[in-house]
């Protein structure tokens, strides 16, 4: 590759940034896609990892696998510490990365809002890390619980507050109810499951805002009937002694507490030095850009963007959509000809709560019941990675729908040499790091 | 249950613990089935998760599971702090568990000869969270090498030391060789692979003792065709700073050392107070029960049995059979009818050293080469637990073979808050915790 092709740095692999590098991988550039973990990750379905119901292979497929056929893009694993926007270069553990346009998809972290305890004793439902330690969580409640004759002591173990009623909360909320009630139940024979308690607090009157009022109703409902209590217009002030405090100075046991009730821009946001907007997200011109650097482009949920004064959502299509903006910006860019003003087209939304039971709204016509939920399969089984994935996430989920059994309800974590755990490549390298670029 | 029905504890949930639960179920037995984790695991394809084959729940499955048709057997998960043989009860962190018979089956572990610097730097392949955190740490070794260009350094990184040459260290050396030459050479195009490189080191003179030396012969050879390096008639002396020492003075580059040279009974062996035979096992008569307390038997790695003056080897054909001896000893004690002394009738070996090559003995018979594979891999597949668990074990060897592509090599680990880290049930409890029995 000559000397003179620009480079493009992508930060973080998700949607938005894997989607940038689909778009750019005939261009006349050299890509170099950061991200800490290896892997691109199928958020929507993190929720069943959590409940015991998918593995993390089936829905994290590895970043190099995807990039294998693009032979302009480059992958590195590393976190970044820093951005030098003056001299256009990101800094990190293990050498610098100098850029000549930046695009940051660093996605977004779990907002705990400061409060110390909830970062500390909730469980965020944000990354794989987090589904699998929830997980592991669940199942041990349920066996410690198997020793315990006080029943309110085992009432209190086996509590479960699930806090914000957005996709992920109602999702969650939906498959723990059917793992616990359906699963369970026939492997904990000595215990009553029925004194498992999940509860659902949503600071709005209704679960899964943004949907039309009738399928929010028609989501509440198939939530009450699997036994999950709902609070609404409810917010959260703490968390102590395994009791959730609400600002009206009620408390609810919470042996678990799961958090799912807002995120924020990624620590790379500050790193910018920029005023941040809200929740951390970074204020970009319409057309994506930085206002002092027309180089650097952020998108996904880390980019604060607005259209006709309202602050786009944090979901998957705007990532994806912005991508295919920057990478028409991009081109333009370079060719100095005029850049494209971002414009958001709502593809629609679903959800699922458990079998049976989905709710879809797609332009002016809604689904819900059965027919959404088949309508939620189909669209998730086909955008799940590889065929492989597709088939084994048919095995587990047919497994799950006609025999109750949910298949990888282990109880696992990595547990190697002392030297291993800090994973992340950093300190402890045996050589000089020089940039990749040589 | 009337009160009169007589409580088995059993502890360990491998091999033994469950043929014996299997054995039982009929009994007019009540059966408490104890382990640390909650599922039983499959360990002849422990080394297929560490080279990112197979996932956890391919091999792991659910003890709750296989125990759901067992109406007489109730499962804890719990750590044994201590066995008071005199009171007839076990005491863990949850609370004691009394027992009429008790049957410890409960296996052995790494055994690194008391050398502290192994202990901590080396990784062991015995159990799953070992095999997860070698998996991360294989990937994350190239992902790291991925950014340094001085070649030395680089080398370094990839160097891998597989000590020992029974079936864990061949077949893991095989699979490694394959992850790296097959499927991660297409991953990191920017490496030279080839400078990847596997040593297996073996104090014998041959890689699997036991086995005929014309298959022994046949296993080297495969080694040596996939680039591994192999060192015989060596011991280990010590590690440091990324080298393995021979005690004859040679230094080997290790960026990474896989420990497969021995395990050693567990401790609860030295909690029984009883004098230990070799590699802490615990010497029991031809009955397998304790000289000292009839009522006591032990199976499996732990037992010390010895047939025709030669110990019997640590492998699950063994744990197994002891397993049906224990099951028809019980009924005998309580009839009051003799008891029979174990004996060993070897079912034959199989190990595989990759793709298209296995060996195989069988009684007088001995096949290496394709046909060994094939029995390899059609005698391992139907031993997997579940129709679901040989599909997609089916579907990852089909994928490995065909596409030279292993599905799962994802750096992934657990990452929930502080609380939940130490995760087997014990601190924290809420509650009072009675014996399970009430």
């Amino acid at each position: 590759m000559p000397e003179s092709v620009p480079t493009v740095v992508v930060v973080g692999a998700g949607f938005g940034g894997i989607t940038l590098v689909r778009r750019l991988h005939r261009e006349p550039l050299r890509i170099v896609l950061v991200d800490q973990n290896n892997f691109h990750l199928f958020t929507p379905l993190l929720y069943e990892v959590g409940s015991a119901l998918l593995d993390p292979s089936e829905i994290a497929y590895p970043t190099r696998a995807i990039l294998r056929r693009y032979h302009n893009v480059e992958f590195r694993m590393a976190h970044i510490d820093a951005i030098d926007l003056a001299g256009r270069r990101l800094q990190t553990p293990e050498g610098t990365i100098p850029y000549d346009y930046l695009v940051i998809a660093a996605g977004s972290v779990t907002n705990f809002f400061g409060n110390a305890e909830l970062a500390t004793e909730a469980f965020g439902l944000k990354d794989l890390g987090d589904a699998l330690a929830l997980r592991n969580r669940v199942l041990a409640q349920f066996e410690q619980a198997s020793w315990i004759q006080d029943e309110s002591a085992r009432r209190k173990l086996l509590s479960f507050v699930v806090v914000g009623g957005g996709p992920t909360g109602v999702e969650f909320a939906g498959a723990l109810s059917e793992l616990i009630n359906l699963v369970l139940r026939k492997d904990f024979r000595e215990l009553d499951v029925r004194q498992a308690q999940i509860t659902l607090v949503e600071g709005a009157g209704s679960v899964l805002a943004g949907y039309h009022p009738s399928l929010q109703a028609a989501a509440a409902r198939t939530l009450e009937r699997k036994g999950i209590r709902l609070i609404f217009n409810a917010m959260v002030a703490g968390l102590r002694h395994g009791q959730v405090l609400l600002q009206d100075g009620r408390e609810l046991e919470a042996g678990t507490v799961i958090w799912t009730a807002g995120v924020r821009g990624g620590d790379l946001g500050r790193q910018l030095g920029l005023p941040l907007g809200r929740g951390g997200r970074v204020p970009v011109e319409p057309t994506l850009q930085l206002a002092a650097h027309p180089e650097v482009f952020i998108i996904g949920d880390l980019a604060e963007v607005r259209q006709g004064g309202t602050l786009l959502p944090q979901v998957i299509p705007v990532a994806m959509q912005e991508a295919a903006c920057v990478a028409f910006n991009l081109r333009a860019l370079r060719r100095g000809e005029p850049l494209r003003p971002f414009r958001y087209r709502d593809p629609g939304s679903m959800a699922t709560i458990g079998r049976n039971a989905g709710v879809v709204q797609l332009r002016g016509l809604r689904f819900s019941g059965f027919i959404g939920w088949v309508m939620w399969l189909v669209f998730h089984l086909l955008q799940v990675i590889s065929l492989r994935n597709r088939l084994i996430v048919l095995i587990n989920w047919a497994k799950d729908y006609f025999f109750y059994d949910r298949p990888v309800r282990l109880i696992a974590r990595a547990a190697g040499p002392a030297r291993s755990e800090p994973l992340p490549v950093g300190a402890g390298r045996p050589g000089p790091s020089p940039p990749p670029r040589s």
